[in-house]
């Protein structure tokens, strides 16, 4: 696409790289999650998945553990699965699929974030993001868990029923939201309480 | 969806509001713009060009108007399409659908912002996108409109194509990027003649 005069013009040469990591990029709208959404028409994908929780970054902010820095949060969830590019999504619930995604995005991460300047930032944050550690990343990993338990829940059961998962397994998935949104986790138990009665999560 | 135990906890009632904007805003993902993706496979929704452009807005920061302030630019971006949820996407060549866009918008950011507390900031960030007078709303603006330039080129001119845009019109559009991204602004001008060469877009 980077049409002829642009790749000929030497003063215009070095935006080149930087516009095309911009097309790569527009491959994450392809990118298909297991999550329903909320109106249950189609599965959601990884693009428009990372705008819902950026945004709900924002939202909830005033939930954020102290010393988080939400803007820091909104940086790193806009890129946190970028190497799904390359790696694809890997269900929550794929014991198989889980066993070799991390030398998938690592690969995808190499090559990624290796086509622009400065790419070893973004690159920092979903390091940081998949790490778990920082307060910054235990509020991005906190809101990643919650979409797709309000998603679950708007659609009788989504996939959490398509899987027949039991209870135990939400429980663990959405552990993350003890630590990272902690003033939201009794809300949460008592979520899946109510989809364990409704028959939408197994009862163990 | 608010299931039963959460709405009936005291404790747990003040969350609901929230919790509820975050699916309410889940139907962003279900408005379709004009736009196609890149690989032409469909037409991108609002959720994930809004991800598409604030992600850009982290890759070309460097390239931002001096005093730019990326993360709120980022955040600007996150919410400058939240009103489409009820006023729907408006083509930007669509001269009867923008005589009462203005109005349509205002009428949905009323209902949408009331639905949270601190509604009214992310609303203030809206607005001053719209108005696209400070330097943040410039560079967001920039973005806004470099993101469908490069989707059209990689379409081979998508929907300029589509809609038999005249190089005239196509300047017109793009010339929030020579205010808010005047770096990429020959780069642009240089594209649209390439388009015009290549028959995507008229030559007047
Ligand atoms: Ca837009």
């Amino acid at each position: 696409m980077l049409t002829s005069r642009l790749a000929q013009d030497p003063a215009l040469a070095p935006l080149v790289p930087r516009l095309a990591f911009a097309l790569e990029i527009d491959r994450l709208k392809g990118v298909e999650r297991r999550t329903w959404l909320a109106d249950g028409s189609r599965r959601e994908n990884s693009a428009e998945h990372s705008w819902h929780i950026a945004t709900l970054a924002l939202v909830l902010a005033d939930l954020a553990p102290p010393g988080t820095d939400v803007d820091r949060v909104v940086r790193m969830l806009l890129v946190h699965d970028l190497v799904e590019i390359d790696a694809g999504d890997t269900f929550a619930f794929d014991a198989v699929g889980l066993t070799d995604r991390d030398a998938r995005e690592r690969l995808a991460a190499d090559r990624l974030y290796a086509l622009i300047p400065g790419g070893e930032r973004l690159r920092a944050l979903w390091e940081e993001f998949d790490a778990g550690e920082t307060p910054d990343a235990r509020y991005a990993n906190a809101l990643d868990r919650l979409a797709p338990l309000l998603l679950n829940l708007a659609t009788e059961g989504g996939t959490w029923r398509e899987h027949g998962v039991q209870r135990s397994a939400v429980r663990r998935r959405m552990a993350p939201i003890a630590s990272g949104l902690a003033a939201i986790w009794p809300a949460v138990q008592a979520a899946i309480d109510d989809a364990v009665d409704a028959g939408w999560v197994g009862p163990d």
